[in-house]
């Protein structure tokens, strides 16, 4: 069984009440079980707690006075196994699930209907299915380089498509452009992984809608999927933010540790019955 | 009373069997009362009905068969009367209820993120409330042009800022991304209304968020917004388009017959019986 | 010997008195020896005529009265033979001409600076000259597609990377962008050629500098650019539009005829010394 | 009589040969006089020398081995005063001097195309001549904030149009690209000029051409630009960057000091006998 342990801090330096709304813990999600989890906010402040029904995602909003903010999160999720990626067949536009096609509508940051040709173009005359999809991920693994700070966090698809760098933001983005202007419905999925090499950060991959089911890829492969700590899925970066905050604030530390291990069945069944 | 009754029919040449997504018939909504409906589609085949439970929104989706498909709505509106917009307060982000944030966030076609800063500059130090999203409409009817055919489907808010000139949709979708910018929720409404001159076609307004509670605005000035037949609210026209179609189909016609009634209230309930 | 033989017609309406920049004369050139040409303006009026000693282009200009403007261009031009395209290396940065230096500036429609990092993904790693310039052209041929009428007039190279469609002046203009990427010295080239199926049309094609001298290439494929007559060469269209207008005025007609014909040089003689 | 004395550094490594195109000593140009210069390349290397004849510019090039690369430029400079600004008419197209006219198009970074219709919403109305750019000029004060490190280098004038941010480059292309959209010819000017506060940088202004003249305005009002020493004058920032290089090098030092002093004839003519 796969354990992820998650501590992750943030501080700001609020100049005036601000007011922010976090999106840091472990979603509501069949695909995990919270075994334990902790939410700290210094100083302590009354929030709002309130989750998305659809999504599982979960929020908390809250009023910064002027000061020092500092919000922890410290969770340790049991992840079930992801099912494997073979044979999943796409879906004809015409069975897809009524809530599944906003997911093939383009988004602030995926303008699929801008890449509808380049996407036909280039992986149009493919086998469909899942190989489609890997074939995207493989495609984007040669033509865009990882460089964290190439881009500003404004940078949508399209310009990952021209610029050819960016973060697990910008591959993801990409990603479900190209599937959406395919006709394959796809979600931007953030959460908690170990990276391997530091600073770790948060992780944003996706997901594609194949065999009647989500499946997650990672077009980066800078991280273990089957350890993600879900924490969100939308239609692009700005349903799931981290943080977005309303006000004069200044971000003064990012701090996160995660910690994978995989564990017996047995030891699982303690943790669980002492949480 | 206000009663709207609307004929809209849109006829398409089919090269292969092709899905469709249709959005054309009044929402469900407690703006109005539905008195009478029909909706008829030929050849005669199989639809299916879904309605998005957060907005109201119907949609019917068919796949059509190779040849000609065409699609009749006929309604009967009631309409209530739009409250007075007078007076009416901003809300405090941190008030703001929470299933209302996703309309702050950018999404493809209004930009709020990009229009942040002009936004703030122009309108930023104005009274705020009812009469900020007023100078804002004010503001679109000396700056753009209402202008058929200049743009394409694919213009966003960011680019009608730029290019000054548009059609009604383009207008919403400034005014919408200007609110957003201010941190004025606002969503895209479509709707059937009847211009003062033909073509009648689909028509976008917007809502902003305001006294806690949506209030629509028509940036265009084109029609009578208080006799307008909502078919639907959104992020943006994504959500909202009154037909997408997969696969290759051209449009042949396109026609929206609209009247507009004022009636008593006796008459109306004799119709209501009737229906 | 080729002989290509033009003539070309535009009509304009003039709703008031408007001033044209026109470029539609066979450019002073060494490829070309021009055998006869004439100018027909109607109605008649006075003209001033101006030639770039750098480009060789030529211009002429007017102030057009309210009324009808027809503007006639007739030549009959023998253009020598191109020289082969074969083992043309590039030329290191460091040698290039100072003159040269202006065609790897990014410009207005050619956004080799956006697109510097696809170019080098994409062809940074190919064996360097001739067939370098070649390999872009040949993706070109695959990847977009010859589409009348798909972009406007303001489609830049970085738009048509990402929408894969356009006209000549689009493949041009993309493939200058991706040269001047890879530190490949590029320009437009404009001109009158016969296009295998009509309509005739303005046509662009571009030149990469190699081997010390500028080669010309035609990334559409549909003309023999052995024919075609130049008319100028620069940056980008802004600086070889065939008509500028400054004032309201509308073009009602554009006829293109060309006539290519192969000639013995005895022929040539006589002709030339007749004219 | 108005001396600028100019003292710049450039330091750069160079990770392997790079050829470098520099753009940094005062132009040859009839507004000022060089009263002594001196450029110091260390190390000592073979450097080519080269000016633009039309605009005056002129450029060093160099091939720079492996190692630290400085470039120091001294100059010192009387400026003539700049005419005054009064009464200044603009110049019907239809008399433009022909060499003027590419000044009226749009470049890369400045899409006075795009900007058209903006332009004339919003200073199509206003008293033409030197009022309507200083219109431009003052709407940019209040509506553009100077904000350094907001727009990274390749910031065009609608982008700055839309965020509303940027520095002295920024200022200079939105008001070419609004004046050139207005039929005013306008052009990049960059050069030295002391800053009311540090760091000091080099400069960008613009001239717009009026009554048969260029004319020259600092939209940003950080400097005086009547003791600018003037480097070069371009389309946009592409025709005069200070330094462009190809390969992989890395500045390590930007240093200007610039002394600004008011000087009698009498001094001004035994400096000038002593050069």
């Amino acid at each position: 069984m796969q354990i992820t342990t998650v501590d992750s801090l943030l501080e700001y330096e609020i100049a005036q009440t601000a007011h922010f709304i976090f999106h840091i813990e472990a979603a509501f999600h069949e695909g995990h079980r919270v075994l334990e989890e902790r939410l700290t906010i210094t100083p302590s402040m009354k929030v709002r707690h309130f989750s998305d029904d659809r999504s599982g995602n979960r929020f908390v909003r809250l009023d910064a006075p002027r000061g020092i903010l500092s919000i922890n999160y410290h969770a340790k999720v049991e992840i079930n196994p992801l099912p494997e990626q073979l044979n999943l067949p796409e879906c004809p536009v015409s069975n897809l699930p009524d809530e599944v096609l906003r997911y093939l509508m383009p988004s602030r940051y995926c303008e699929s209907d801008s890449l509808s040709r380049a996407a036909q173009q280039m992986f149009g005359q493919l086998p469909t299915g899942v190989q489609r999809v890997t074939a995207i991920n493989d495609w984007m693994q040669t033509a865009i380089e990882y460089l964290p700070g190439y881009n500003d966090g404004h940078t949508s698809a399209q310009e990952v498509f021209v610029q050819r760098a960016g973060v697990s933001r910008d591959f993801a983005h990409l990603g479900i452009a190209l599937c959406r202007a395919l006709n394959i419905p796809a979600r931007l999925v953030v959460g908690y992984v170990k990276f391997a090499a530091p600073p770790q950060d948060f992780h944003a991959v996706y997901e594609a809608w194949l065999d009647q089911q989500w499946v997650v890829f990672d077009p980066t492969q800078k991280a273990s999927i089957d350890k993600l700590v879900r924490v969100g899925t939308g239609r692009d970066t700005k349903d799931v933010a981290f943080a977005t905050a309303f006000g004069n604030v200044q971000l003064l530390q990012k701090t996160l540790r995660i910690d994978e291990a995989e564990q017996s069945l047995n030891t699982i069944g303690q943790t669980d019955a002492a949480s």
